[in-house]
Order: structure tokens, then sequence, then C-alpha cells
């Protein structure tokens, strides 16, 4: 019966609504989600003003969101929703472990050849990124899909600058591992930048007060057949923001040694520099498949 | 310090980045927030894969909303929210009681003179509703507005019959209270119907194996300067939905005597009605502006 329902006794009648489900998974996720939903209004006391303000708000982040913009995603980072739930998940183990996804990822995104330079051509300090990955044994794990992504060297991502770059990819690729668990590519030094904030979720960064600041990092999500899927990312030990990442997903676990080189030394694929450029090794463990 | 966070330390650590909040209000808000958020995700274990779920769903509910089409406000009606929050806000008094506004208002509505045909020309047995806006005392509002609309005699709004109306608004209306706080016009009778289902909010519905459908009913938002605005309906005591309303807002206090007329007796306005008819009266209470 859903007819005369009061602040006492509306959630139950919503709750039993979900009695139905032929997914008991999906009735204790909306019984639950219920129950916290109505919680928060009633302990705030929410009024009709603020309601309207967050179903505007929820339209808005719709509004700007796009296969190149992931508003909702960075909507879940800045409340800290996206690192728990990767907490939750992939909480301990022997693997490498794994941060959140962010908002910058893109499924088009281009295959590369491992040695490849993936920059897109961006001006920036040459990178030179060697990756191997292997199982909780030691054992490469061969033909992996490793994607990876990251900023330019002011903290701009290939689709914050699509107008620049004529709406190619740049500083992304998906690459394999080869027979010896191996991927490596040229990119250029990305940097520490802010969240995008002049869309909804910049409103809550200003009016909280709070640094829109993630510390620099490489982005790097690996598949293999038979291993748990690797969200993770590599940051800069020396950096600024990495104890006070706007998005909370920096882990000291995954700070990686940014090895700085000097004009006229060799690249790890065997050029003789012109110019500065820095190099970055890591090895990534990938946790068995579960079930 | 926002690093090497746990499933334990994070939801302290984001409510943190609260503290600095000009409003006091908002820090309370988003911290409680973040705490039933962090909870419900906590609770119910919830998984990598149900997390690319939500987001996707979200952004599916942010494709389809429009000026015309508030998916958002449809989602926060099916979990109850909407109710809630009107119980919250508007739980007692001697105002009429208020209910929910529901995804079907449009801010682009035309203006209507007393007695005036608001159909738009839609074919159904004619409605003429006579209201009256007092306040507690049951003195008359005079000037109030009142927006009024409802659903054609298959139970679809005009907004969902833009092509058959060439996007002409129909039986939606702002009309204004005359001396003695009296409104009245000529519609046609509306018919329950289902909440649509061909959106996102529509899967949850059939997923959960709950009826779409709501009681016949017509919609009142009024307005009037020195009172509290009023968002209510009013429904059709013999409505084989009224107490399952899928969207939680039928009240018994809200129930109006939709009198059937036959063809030949006279209309409200003095026309001897060659069609048979149904005439609705109601006085509505408005409350006085708080604070």
């Amino acid at each position: 019966m859903s007819i005369d329902l009061t602040e006492e006794t509306i959630t139950d009648a919503v709750q039993q609504t979900f009695e139905g489900c032929t997914n008991e998974r999906m009735r204790e996720v909306f019984v639950t989600l219920v129950q916290h939903l109505h919680d928060f209004a009633r302990e705030v006391r929410l009024t009709s003003e603020e309601w309207f303000t967050a179903v505007d708000f929820l339209e808005r982040v719709g509004r700007i969101s796009s296969p190149t913009r992931q508003e909702f995603v960075l909507l879940s980072d800045i409340l800290g929703l996206s690192v728990l739930v990767d907490q939750i998940n992939h909480g301990n183990g022997s693997a490498t472990d794994s941060t959140l996804l962010g908002p910058f990822y893109v499924e088009g995104r281009p295959r590369a050849e491992n040695g490849a330079d993936i920059s897109g051509g961006v001006a920036g300090m040459p990178l030179f990124f060697s990756g191997t990955v292997v199982d909780p044994d030691g054992r490469p794990v061969v033909g992996a899909d490793v994607d990876t992504w990251h900023s330019d060297s002011e903290g701009f991502y290939d689709v914050q600058q699509a107008d620049k770059l004529h709406g190619e990819p740049a500083m992304r690729a998906l690459l394999d591992t080869d027979d010896d668990g191996r991927f490596w590519y040229r990119s250029i030094v990305p940097r520490y930048y802010p969240v995008p904030t002049d869309g909804p979720c910049g409103e809550i960064l200003r009016a909280a007060g709070r640094s829109p600041m993630r510390p620099e990092h490489i982005h790097f999500w690996l598949h293999a057949e038979g291993y748990e899927p690797l969200v993770t990312m590599l940051f800069r030990g020396d950096d600024p923001y990495l104890e006070r990442d706007a998005v909370f997903g920096a882990k000291r676990s995954l700070v990686a040694d940014f090895v700085q080189h000097e004009a006229g030394e060799t690249a790890p694929h065997g050029t003789v520099m012109s110019e500065p450029f820095q190099t970055v090794e890591w090895t990534f463990t990938l946790a068995p498949a579960r079930g």
C-alpha cells in the first residue's frame, strides 16, 4: 500500500516495491540505497530548494558529459567513492595496488607497437617507459593488453586539447606485452594538474575551498586472460601534491622513479639523445582471475 | 593527508576536505552525503562492475533529459525521495497537503484567462475545473499564480505527444485568481497512466517487477506573495491505482469529486452541453510565508 505515506512510513513502502526483483543482488542494492538516500534526506532535513538544486546539478553533470568528458566519474572521484570502491574490491593481495580510473580514459584509443612514440607530436621532455607484466610468481604475462594514458607537460590530456590536436589522440595507446611480458614506449613527461573545474564538479571544489590538484601520474589499465584486470597509476615521489590528491587516489606503493638524464646520454632504445629526457621502469604484478 | 587511504580511513579523509566550506549548511549536507554514500558502498560491498553500471546509468539519465523530460526527477520519484522531501518540508499545518512535482512540469507554459479552454484542441470528455484559493482563515487569496497541467484521456502529456501537437502546449496553463480568489478553466478529463518507461528509470521498474502506473490526477502549483508555494495534485477516489501509485504521491486528503454530467446538462460557464462532461471543484488553502 502506497498511499498517505509519511516521513516515517515511506522508506519501508519504497523498499517493499523492490521485493519483486528477480535478481536478489539488485534487491539488496536498491533496498540499501533507498535506506541511505532517505536517511540522508531525513538527517540533513533536506529542503525542497536543496532538492531542486541537486536535480539541476545532476542535469548539468549530464549535459557536460560526453565520451571524452566523464563528469559523473569525476563526481564519484571527488566524493571519494571511486577509491572506496577500488579498496572494497582490490583491498589486498600480492598484485600491484590498483587505484581509480579517472575521467580521462577514452575507448577509442589507438593501438601502438612497442617502442612507438605515442606522444602524438605534442611538445615536451621525452619520456621512455619500460614495463614488465608478471604473475605473482614473477613469471612473465605474455600478450597482456596494456592501456596507458597521461597528460602533457602542462597537465592537459589530449581530449582537453581537441581543438589544438584536431581531435587526434595523443599520449594514449593500447600496447601488448611481448614474449618476455615486456612493453615499452616513448612519450613526453606529464605534469601535476587540476581536475576540470569548468563544470559542475568545479563548483563543489570552489565552494568547499578544496584544491583541484592531482599529483603527476601515468595511467595504466592491464587486461590479460586468466588474470584480474588492473587499473592503476604511477606517481612521482617528489610531487608537491602527492599527499593531497584531489581525488584521493595516490599511494606510496605506486611511486616510481622518474630518472632524469642529460643531453648526450643514450635512451633505452639506443639513440644518443640531443636533449634531456626521463626514463621510468616498473613491474606490474597481476592477480589470477577469481572464480 | 590524502594518501594511502583505506576502506576504513577514506570517509574521514573526504569529509575533512569539506571543512573549508564557507557555508556551514553546505558542509553539513556534504559530510552527511559522503557518510551515507560510503556506508552504502561498504554495506553492499559495491563491485567495480556495479559502479560502472551506476555511472553508465546516470550518464544515460543525463542523455535522455531535456527541458520537457525530467528523468532525474523521475528517478527521485520512483525512489520515493521526492515525496520524502515533500513530507520533510510540508509535514503538517492547516494548508492543503502538498505532494510531488513530477517530471512533466514545463516552464514554457502559456498564460490563460479564467474560463479559457486549455485543452489545446485535444479530444476528450470536457472537464470544467473551478478552484478557490484561500488563506488559513478562509479569506480569498487574490492574484495568486496557478499552474495546472494534466494528461489527456489516454494518459499522455502534451510533451509526450510533441509530434502530434507540433510542439504546441496543451492541457497546461498559468492562470490567476480573481478578486474572490477564484480561478476556473475548461479542459478534458485526464486518465491514469504509466510513468515513462522507455528511459533508464523504466529499466529499474521492469527489473524490480514494479507497476509503472500512476492514478489519474491534475497537477497544481500555486504561488502568491506572502504565502508558501504549494505543489499538489488532485486524485479521483475510485481510481484503480490510487493505493499503489508508482511514485508514492497519492493522498486521501487530495481525493476530489469528479462529478459526471450527462448530455443536456448545463456546464459551469452556462452552456447547455451536447455531450457528457465532468466538473471538479476544490478549495486550496495556502500557508503564510515562513520567516
